[in-house]
């Protein structure tokens, strides 16, 4: 199952509007500065050993249901409405994305943070279209900015570690 | 809003079968070996403090709904399966729970885990209703000892000021 | 105790070169933008506020002793060497950073993770006095990011309750 | 530098009277209730896997140290008194065995607070060690009762990952 379940998730994330390539091109934006021959083949290849994490197949999972669950307007109340609007006191977005992020150690919550509010690449889409109200984004954006964020992470304990050797 | 947040969830939970007293038994539990005057009343304004905190009130909406649509067979396939029968490797249900306790500094993680595991009082009623399969209770079991561990944490926090006075 | 304890801090992080006005400055730049009419002194207050919590101080104590103690290479080898180059993948310092950054919930993180790439204000000061050598400042400037997105964050907390009011 | 670091430190630990052999029994007595079959052996080994993480050994390393600086009365004030009479309220040695907790994702935090509430094995030689006052074990009985619950996490984990097969 878990074999198969970081494809199934790459597919569900492709039907809502985002590519594992465009989740590597934000792992490239943040961490070419540090390795300048760094390329996308490799920020691909972290970005996919990420996902086949149980914890991060979970996260994401959830999120992205909820995210559905709230286009069909099936959240109830006064949750229906925090999800809908991504009120940005409602942080449960954030406790999932954060569950991605620990897998790979602290290292990687800057590199969210700073990636959450600058929302380059594929971040800034994800945002006009949840802005739009077309479809709802609340959780999309930040568990692609904590896979992302994760794989920087991954490479950057990697190389880390080529350094000891 | 806040402020009738919390009446909101409590009536929510006890229709779903748990009342804040019972929740104010766990926190007795834990705090009474520490502090023999302790009051179920006492336990009971702290669980209610514990309520009208933002974070506190988005977990639990966030977990009991997802347990209902759990029921109404409404999470899809793989997630569907995986909360339907509280998969111990889902890990979700805890992460909203830590969400809980982290509003009251890391000392109430040690209670969590033992009442979890343990089972006092309406938690082995919730495990066991859980268990029969007559309804989803995957995420309110761990949304309900977050709540008294928290609470129990608030007492500690509170009686260590007071020593210090 | 912990009424003083407050002050004590501020006491150590100005002699240690960091004025509770500067991580007040952090704050200001954080929320200003969402909140024009945001003094200043609101953000000092809320810095002020953040210094007062149990969890805050326990960590900035440990993490400015940490300091101290590279400086005095009191740490042992590997540790030593770890804290005293701030080696990147150490990771500790974010780890006592997300201790105070908890308290106010997950909506914290971003922008903890925003100032700690950007490094604005007194962050930069910090990380150049860090990085001559003449000085270790391996755990404060995570503690004084933390500090001052804690603070952003209870800004927004209350800001948030008004509106509901 | 890794590849040896996991021998340094259970080095370290057995200098301050623990053996990677009392920890394993610990993850035994935690996991051999759902695996009957589960040996010592594989508990073990599963402990020294845990050993190579680098937020493990980053998270041990750093307790350990401030075990010691307590003993030789360096931590400075209000720190030196609540790390040297293990304060309950401190914290932050429980945030440092999270760091460990984390990398293996959720479920083994209920196992951490299960088995440091009940003390078995070498964590209840380790309590009465720091209760004597003979040495510091503040952050010791955190680190080894998070680096028994990953290494039962992790042992779930795979066990999880088999029945998929």
């Amino acid at each position: 199952m878990t074999v198969k379940l970081d494809q199934l998730i790459a597919q569900k994330m492709e039907e809502r509007g985002v590519t594992l390539e465009e989740i590597a091109g934000l792992t490239h934006f943040l961490q070419s500065p540090y390795f300048p021959d760094l390329t996308i083949e490799t920020c691909l290849e972290n970005v996919k050993s990420v996902l086949k994490k149980r914890e991060v197949q979970n996260a994401v999972l959830t999120g992205i249901r909820l995210d559905e669950l709230a286009e069909e307007k099936m959240l109830g109340d006064v949750l229906q409405e925090m999800v809908e609007s991504d009120y940005s006191l409602y942080g449960i977005d954030e406790i999932l994305a954060f569950s991605i992020l620990n897998v790979y150690g602290s290292i990687g919550f800057t590199n969210y943070g700073y990636i959450d509010k600058l929302k380059p690449g594929i971040l800034g889409a994800i945002d006009k279209k949840g802005k739009t109200g077309e479809s709802c984004q609340t959780f999309m954006d930040d568990l692609v900015g904590a896979i992302a964020a994760a794989a920087a992470s991954r490479i950057a304990h990697r190389k880390g570690d080529e350094l000891l050797e």
